[in-house]
């Protein structure tokens, strides 16, 4: 059986289930893919840390460069995050010809482009499947078992802190910062949350996964970006009433030439699949011209399972030399097939809109007219609270189908009205 | 760049499918491989009935043996189905060192030990994704994205014919004979519906995922393989009453060098993702002891989404023979590894009894003590009609972890006591 060596560079959470994960089923592996991967070096400035698995001390090393330069490593598994020493490391890794496996969703959303020109460049192998939906097999979907289809839409719960802190609120009517301080002392927010609870976390996965679908390089301006911090219960409570749930999706949609990116906290109906979506766990709904509907499920985040597609990625890459095929399956290109964002004022949805208004009569007449002069056709209103003449009361609005830019206006001269006591709250539906 | 030459053996309606997706977005398949797939040739014996797709005349013939003597053809795809001129298809084609595709499962099922071995000994590669959840990349996941998992329990919605079936029974109230007529109509059934109501299609696409999962070579003997046909509305909703939906599953549990596949009508929990599985859509749950829980859902069946899977196979046959790879990712051999299938006698779960008794006092003290004897204890009891003493009404009893063999032997006493009307009803409970 071909051994094919492998180097890992960054020996933290996800790099210690790595080498667990290999030597408690490498054998498995083996037998299953006809050739064996051989981890050959070790690479972290911390070598000390008891990272819960043992190694032998000859494959550790403080110095990535010994991983690039060893000829006998033909696979370099980048875990150190970020974009700084990482991206070194995966450039001149794929200038060898190594090839390459990380999780990096930062590193791939930001200089995506040119890591994968290199690459090609270099006919190494590129290999991402950690850097989506941990152990969920969603990148493998997308650039294998759904090749032949065009991408029509894509929702995804991609952060397990946000799902985690959602889903707490929702039942145990936790306010935002007591679900997100009981996320961080659970172990499933960090202590600073701001890349997971501000969406960019989200926002960088649905950047990757826009690429492969649509060949999208996602600019680094115009994408919106809203995530769950400052989210109200309040909301969280009439979405239940009006039979929704508010999850924070990831929302890539095509149009044309025009691709629909949105990261926002979102109403889905409860009977949604992606309702049902709770905690910790990921899920990702993609449609294809050919397939209709899919959904991918499972864990996001954590050790194990983010190892499992780590692993997962190896033995691809692993297969590639074994059989002499080399680089693997190449990530196209992007920017010349005519692909732009769509512009956020341009995009269509359904709104919810929670209002303080002063509780007297014409209030809600004078509302819809300024809704009506701007195209938005109100489908539901709810106000729960008794009439408290001459006192701000909550009103929410559920809309039709409207265009953000008119929702944008409308509500800038909703807001500047005397009978408003404070800025209106704002979501999306996706039904 | 590379192209790839594909011959297609069989002109049905999943073959229709594959031809029209290829001239649909034949260009977006080899933008996003790098190597274009060609359809060389179409073989069927009917070359006249319109399947709703162009193709030019030169490409098509009577004659399979053409595709396989072509030397321009490195790939075919098998679409005839069954155990006859398909194997000679298949195994004249890997004979030859081309890559197979095919949905083929009864082939599979039946002949994949001899099947796998003759691939490997050619070289060739065998892709079979279409063979199990047409549309969801199952064995993709199977086979590659959880590749560094021991696995450890699949649960599988496997037959839409059958899940479209129960959600009528239940959203409808139909009972099975006018539920299965409405699917004949709605033409999710066939004429004959032997092979998805009675389990075996279940039991093929199972018999797979065992081999894949556990490199198990399933014995045509021994294993349970219960459908739905005959199933009482009346079960459908006391498993309502009591919180569960009935499902068709295969189950396949690990335990040691033991391995249980049994196929038939489960309860599942209402909050379970899979009972929200519902109509012609397949759902597969596989936990694996890196990965912990995950789930793919789409449509099990039909002519594009089938295709779609088609396709992807035959995107990665391209990319093997582009990259000079050749014969892909090989099948591990089974029988070697001393797993075996576990004896259904030996099997341990929850059971749902629904008994016909004689309505009179002292008769559910002599069930319980029988029942008691062979180590089976009570969870529940049911009992909705009002009293009728001196007739029978049903009793629905749930029951604790019991083993199967003991069960059977419990029942055939309480079948023969004379308070006893009719045959028990057994369904068994996953949790």
């Amino acid at each position: 059986m071909k051994k094919i060596g492998v180097g890992l560079v960054g020996f933290g959470t996800v790099g210690a289930g790595v080498v667990s994960g290999l030597q408690r089923n490498g054998d498995l592996i083996a037998e299953r893919l006809g050739a064996r991967p051989v981890l050959r070096k070790i690479a972290d400035l911390d070598l000390d840390s008891d990272r819960g698995v043992t190694v032998d001390a000859s494959l550790l090393t403080r110095d990535a460069s010994e991983i690039i330069a060893d000829p006998e490593i033909q696979v370099v598994v980048e875990l150190i995050g970020g974009t700084g020493a990482a991206k070194s490391v995966v450039e001149q890794a794929l200038a060898k010809g190594k090839s390459v496996v990380t999780a990096n969703k930062a590193l791939l959303a930001d200089h995506g482009e040119e890591i994968f020109a290199l690459a090609r460049e270099n006919g190494a192998g590129i290999y991402f499947g950690a850097s989506v939906g941990g152990g969920i097999p969603v990148i493998r979907a997308l650039r294998e078992g759904l090749i032949a289809n065009r991408i029509e839409t894509v929702y995804g719960i991609l952060n397990g802190t946000c799902n985690y802190i959602l889903k707490r609120m929702e039942e145990a009517g936790l306010s935002f910062d007591d679900a997100l301080a009981e996320a961080q002392e659970a172990g499933f927010a960090e202590a600073d949350p701001t890349l997971d609870v501000d969406g960019y976390d989200t926002a960088h996965k649905a950047a990757i996964i826009a690429r492969l679908a649509h060949g999208l390089n996602v600019p680094s301006e115009g994408v919106c970006i809203e995530g769950i911090r400052g989210l109200a219960d309040e909301d969280i409570e009439y979405a239940h009433d009006l039979g929704y749930k508010i999850k924070l999706l990831a929302i890539i949609k095509r149009d044309g030439q025009d691709v629909e990116l949105r990261i926002h906290p979102t109403l889905v109906p409860v009977a949604h699949m992606l309702a049902s979506v709770n905690g910790v766990f990921n899920a990702v709904m993609i449609s294809g011209d050919m397939v209709g509907e899919t959904l991918y499920y499972g864990r996001g985040a954590g050790r194990e399972p983010t190892a499992s597609t780590v692993l997962a990625d190896v033995s691809d890459a692993v297969l590639d030399f074994a059989s002499g095929a080399g680089g693997g399956r190449p990530v196209s290109g992007s920017g010349s097939n005519g692909v732009r964002l769509k512009a956020m004022g341009d995009v269509e949805t359904r709104y919810y809109f929670r209002l303080s208004v002063l509780d007297k009569p014409g209030t809600f007449a004078e509302i819809a007219s300024v809704l009506g002069a701007h195209d938005i056709s109100i489908a539901s209103v709810l106000q729960k609270e008794e009439q408290q003449v001459g006192k701000h009361v909550s009103v929410v609005i559920v809309t039709h189908h409207a265009k953000e830019s008119r929702v944008v206006e409308a509500l800038e001269k909703i807001d500047a009205m005397g009978i408003v006591g404070a800025a209106t709250i704002v979501l999306r539906i996706e039904d």
